[in-house]
């Protein structure tokens, strides 16, 4: 059986989640990908919070070059978040020779160039499927199975947090409020939830699919940005008279030779396939030359999710190898 | 740029939209995939029909011998359907050192192990994505992307003809035998509808599936299966009243450590993802222990949705060549 060895940067709620994930699949891991995915080294301070399992001695390590100098690490995984120290960490490791598989859509959307090219650089593999749409494999599907077509639209419900607000706001006519508290009471907001609410989060994922979908890069900050704190009870009331959801899109399309892309609260025929996106559901709609009209809808965040799109980016690269 | 040249066993519909999907997108596969697939010998007798393009001299044999003899050949492209010659032709292929894309159920659900066996005896690559679910990039994803799982339950709406049929007898509250003639005036169903309208062609599909989904081979005569020929307004009225649709599903399922598989129309509600899938599309729910539910939509049949598939099975040999 080929051994892979790993280095994890972070042990949080979503490295927590890989960790578990890989050791409860190991023995199907080994069965059907006839792969040893060894965890050798963590970068994480907080080595005493009690997350359900035992890290054996030895791996925990708070020195990031521990890792990207250890030649019998193979694969780097990025569970930090952010831009910083997170792209550094990403461009050492692979400068180091490390492939790197990271969730981290914040990064990736402002360093996207920086980050492709270190790879492309240093001769290693850079996979990134769970920054947009967490367990959807998208990413995969876009760039690979899908890429004779040429695309003319992309249209994403790609945040879960405001989608559960909205759901909620609409099925029990409660206004936003009222549900964000309750939904940063159950964990699924966050106690500063402005990156979420205000569509940041989804600029960064629409900034992400516009180089994939359309080969064009646009910095989330040129992307026209709109988020959800500004509906009301009203709105979504005189959406559903005229049989319309109210929904968070990030959107993209060609206008001519032009791609046009926005983050915005968008009202959604009751008939069209996202309008039934519920919840913390996420989904992507998007249509192709041959292909036509395509739809993926799942989990797009979690720790278990989150988990399942990471380790097939670190499958796939180990095949590879 | 890399050259593949190509065997095409087959230009019917669906080859002649491979073709087609090949030619219009020529210069977008030359410019991110960095490949020029050439289609160099064609098996087919019908070498007069307008296909609406021209074929270059010489490209037509009627010896498939001249495409497995030929040492320049790289990948050969199964796109005649049926069990045979198309299963002989496949394994000739690959024991002459071609890798394989297929789009036919038929041949895969009835000699799944022949073939598979071949292919890593001769140490090539066989692919299949467009035989479940059409253009969806459903196998790449459950074997790569979502590999990392064990699945517990698999659901699919996988046959155009039949889910055609359905919708327009519960939206337009006509008769099963109404809708079926005009399917039939229209393209949508074949003159011999036999293979869709008992289920056989979806009991293919999920054969396929349950190898890929629970590594669990069955062929498509031990799948008890049931069509929609039976079903009457009277039925979907009955449905309706619950809040409920009726779809032809394939289901496939752990109980303990067996799992169940059936083909036969069943009642849908109306809030399952599944029931607003209409006229002839296509999607799989599917449902992994790491990933959680996820859907996948789009067009199950038709020349270019199946040669989206094709070609992304044609450019993932390509790339790994």
């Amino acid at each position: 059986m080929k051994r892979i060895n790993i280095g994890l940067l972070g042990l949080g709620n979503i490295g927590s989640g890989t960790y578990k994930v890989l050791e409860q699949n190991r023995g199907h891991i080994e069965a059907t990908a006839g792969l040893d995915l060894r965890i050798k080294k963590i970068l994480e301070l907080d080595v005493a919070r009690d997350r359900g399992f035992t890290v054996a001695p030895g791996v925990f390590t708070q020195d990031p070059e521990t890792i990207f100098g250890d030649p019998e690490i193979d694969i780097v995984i990025e569970l930090l978040g952010g831009i910083e120290p997170a792209t550094s960490f990403m461009t050492s490791a692979m400068k180091a020779g490390k492939h790197v598989v990271t969730a981290n859509k914040a990064a990736l959307a402002e360093n996207y160039e920086l980050l492709t090219e270190t790879a492309l650089a240093n001769g290693v593999l850079l996979r990134y499927e769970a920054s947009v749409g967490g367990g959807i494999p998208l990413i995969g599907a876009i760039t690979e199975y899908l890429c004779v077509n040429k695309f003319s639209e992309v249209i994403g419900i790609l945040n879960g947090t405001t989608n559960y607000i909205l759901t909620k706001m609409s099925e029990e006519n409660r206004s936003y409020e009222d549900v964000l508290s309750e939904a940063q009471s159950l964990g699924f907001a966050e106690a500063d939830p402005t990156a979420d609410v205000e569509g940041h989060d989804v600029a960064n994922k629409l900034s992400i699919l516009m180089s994939l979908v359309f080969g064009k890069r646009v910095h989330p900050s040129e992307i026209p940005t709109k988020g959800i704190t500004g509906i009301t009870k009203q709105d979504i009331e005189e959406a559903a008279a005229e049989g319309c959801v109210i929904k968070l899109l990030a959107s993209a399309y060609h206008v001519g030779e032009n791609v046009e892309c926005f983050v915005q609260p968008t009202w959604l025929n009751k008939t069209h396939p996202l309008a039934d996106v519920r919840n913390e559901f996420n989904a992507l709609f998007i249509k192709g030359n041959a292909v036509d009209d395509l739809m993926f809808y799942g989990k797009g965040a979690g720790p278990f999710p989150t988990a399942s799109a990471v380790l097939g980016d670190v499958i796939a690269i180990s095949r590879s190898l």
